[in-house]
């Protein structure tokens, strides 16, 4: 039952709409009369542990909505994966300050902290409720259909691909663009919501489900660049070879690791050069380019698909009512598809989410692992939103003007 | 006089606008009864070489319209610049379909190519009007006070800082994103356009108009983190150091050079990843991370600045009617600002403009070289658009929650 002080944070990495989620669960946590406060912790768990709060009670409804509105983490947010120890202090402070619910928004590692603080809580005599609410543009939380933030990525990376199709057609040659995505290729698939007429770009699309192979990938461009005198090549920067071992390590002296352990992927434009210096020296094609989309796929201002302002709220205000209304200690709220298009939504066992991961399933992508199939593009098109991408328009090039001195 | 038979070409870079300067000369001279048809070259001036033409005169309206807000060149494009020989082969095949207009529609390299054009069609007795209509996200073509093209860039840019404003602050530490820009200054002064807050990044801009250097730069990184725990910085692609290297060139082996012998800047992610790499190892600073924005800027679909798509249909009505209006052989249509904010076109000598490079003035970068002044900003501010950025809130930092157990 919601009641007395409600506790909100965000965590991981930012995303378009994670702030729908904030206010969604603000908002609706405070309709609930026994509420007193809504406090919100800066930095995700960190905030917790430095007892940074903010009384969320106090903010008007107006500068909510705003918030809403507005990309990235208005708390804050932190990378920090809490252990025992921190779980202890954690737990320590949400006593101190008589905190009854935890809303923790963010991914997989997200929901197991929301778990370990529960029943870290619940040993120590703490009457506590801790749900979990998803957000992750990598869409890869296991259970739900799909997750708040990825809908809005996609539709930038689709976006993106959408004008490189068009500047490519313009002015030919071989493009390369890497995509966030470490073990899951949802939004590097994305770059198909480009594709409108025949022999539009993305033409090959790489994604961490399959392993990656430099020759195929040569001859791949090769190919396609023979047919169109042109190829866009959509790859995902968690790509890796049969050992397992990313691509980008192939090519870095010093590499990165967070603490995690895992090899750092974004931030550096490095695979993008590798697979471009390839193509250059194997297929012998001159004008080749490549972008790495880097931190604008999960942050730019202004590119959001109305379904996932729509969900993201909602996974908020479902936060809020399943915390009142369950008796389970905690919980995460999941989002589920039903026709063509609606979700509902449910309060689903952490246990099912935590440490896991959700990857694209076989038959979303094509047998030779350089595309992706119907099925995907089925399961994407409405998540880009009610209106899709903005128009893009040909001249017709069946009005040709008869040669008069080149007439062969 | 506008009569007989136009021709119009798109040359050099695609922007998000310029299809509706083409669009723009289309209907405009489609109103002149004295013209018969109105025909496209395909891929600027080496599809005249080809006589490869659409007669736009069989375009619907609303095709036309649809065609007009799409980003990049709808003609598509090149990057051949003509020598005297090409423009021969030009002026053969214009006078073959006895082109009475030529509409070409560039930056300063396609001004030069209009003027010789039509010079050469002089000389050997070819009544030809050649008419250059400007476009560059650039924005360095001297006379104009700005180019279409540029405001929708520059949105884009001031968007994507906007965003990743928010990232940073969620999730602190240094980023840097290389914005494109080879002489001049302005997309990359364009990421000023993203402060909403004090504080907000980004914190540090480097342009082409001065020499980079290195140690300045990683003492200022320094300094802005020392003051707010994170720094953003928005660099040119194009700086250079005191000799006029481009900073690039110290890090890459094989540097690949276009047809003009300038050093290839887009299409690599290696200038980004050479300033963390400074930053990790001068500064000890460990979350550094680069984006390189790319041909993102110039084509992504959806950010468009209203003031500039208005302002690009309007050259290339203006284009049509100069042509008709004039007993010149040869002009570029200049944009000239008015009152804050208006614009009013001029037909000015290409001569002006050709092979010449517009920077920023000297009072729009501050004194030390790493920012820009409010008299960019009065410059930069309406071309945004009349809606400018999103909006961009933040919680009240004052509703402080008292400490319970960390009393210090």
């Amino acid at each position: 039952m919601l009641k007395g002080k409600v506790l909100i944070a965000q965590g991981g990495g930012p995303t378009a709409v994670i702030n729908q989620s904030l206010v969604g669960a603000i908002l609706e946590s405070r309709k609930f009369p026994g509420v007193e406060h809504v406090y919100g912790a800066l930095h995700g768990v960190s905030g917790i542990v430095g007892e940074d709060f903010l009384d969320l009670t106090q903010e008007t409804r107006a500068n909510l909505e705003a918030v809403a509105a507005t990309p990235c983490s208005a708390l804050g947010s932190t990378r920090d994966k809490p252990d025992i120890k921190y779980c202890q202090e954690i737990s320590k402070v949400l006593k101190a300050h008589d905190i009854g619910t935890f809303f923790y928004i963010g991914g997989n590692d997200s929901s197991d902290a929301a778990r370990i603080v529960a029943e870290h809580a619940q040993a120590t005599g703490h009457d506590l409720t801790c749900i979990h609410i998803p957000k992750t543009i990598d869409n890869d939380l296991m259970v739900n259909d799909h997750t708040p933030g990825f809908p809005s990525a996609a539709k930038f990376v689709a976006s993106a691909f959408a004008g490189i199709n068009q500047d490519n057609a313009a002015l030919k040659g071989v493009y390369v663009g890497v995509v966030m995505g470490r073990h899951a290729g949802f939004l590097t698939a994305a770059a198909a919501g480009a594709r409108l007429y025949d022999g539009d770009g993305p033409h090959l699309i790489y994604v961490p489900e399959r392993t990656f192979n430099m020759n195929n990938f040569v001859g791949d461009v090769k190919r396609v660049y023979a047919k169109h005198g042109r190829c866009i090549v959509a790859v995902s920067e968690g790509i890796h070879d049969a050992k397992g071992a990313p691509i980008i390590t192939s090519l870095m002296k010093n590499v990165e690791k967070d603490a995690h352990g895992n090899v750092q992927l974004s931030g550096t434009g490095a695979l993008a050069d590798l697979l471009c210096d390839q193509i250059k020296a194997k297929a012998g094609i001159k004008r080749v380019r490549g972008d790495t989309f880097g931190y604008l796929q999960r942050s730019f201002l202004g590119c959001v698909s109305d379904i996932d302002q729509i969900e993201a709220r909602e996974v908020g205000e479902k936060a809020a009512q399943f915390a009142h209304f369950t008796n389970k200690r905690h919980g995460t709220v999941t989002i589920h598809r039903t026709g063509n298009y609606a979700v509902e939504y449910k309060l689903s066992p952490v246990s099912a989410v935590a440490a896991k991961t959700k990857v694209m399933d076989k038959g979303m992508i094509n047998k030779a692992g350089n595309d992706v199939t119907d099925k995907f593009m089925k399961y994407l098109t409405p998540l880009l939103g009610t209106g899709g991408l903005p128009t893009v328009s040909r001249l017709d090039r069946t009005n040709r003007v008869k040669k008069i001195l080149n007439k062969k």
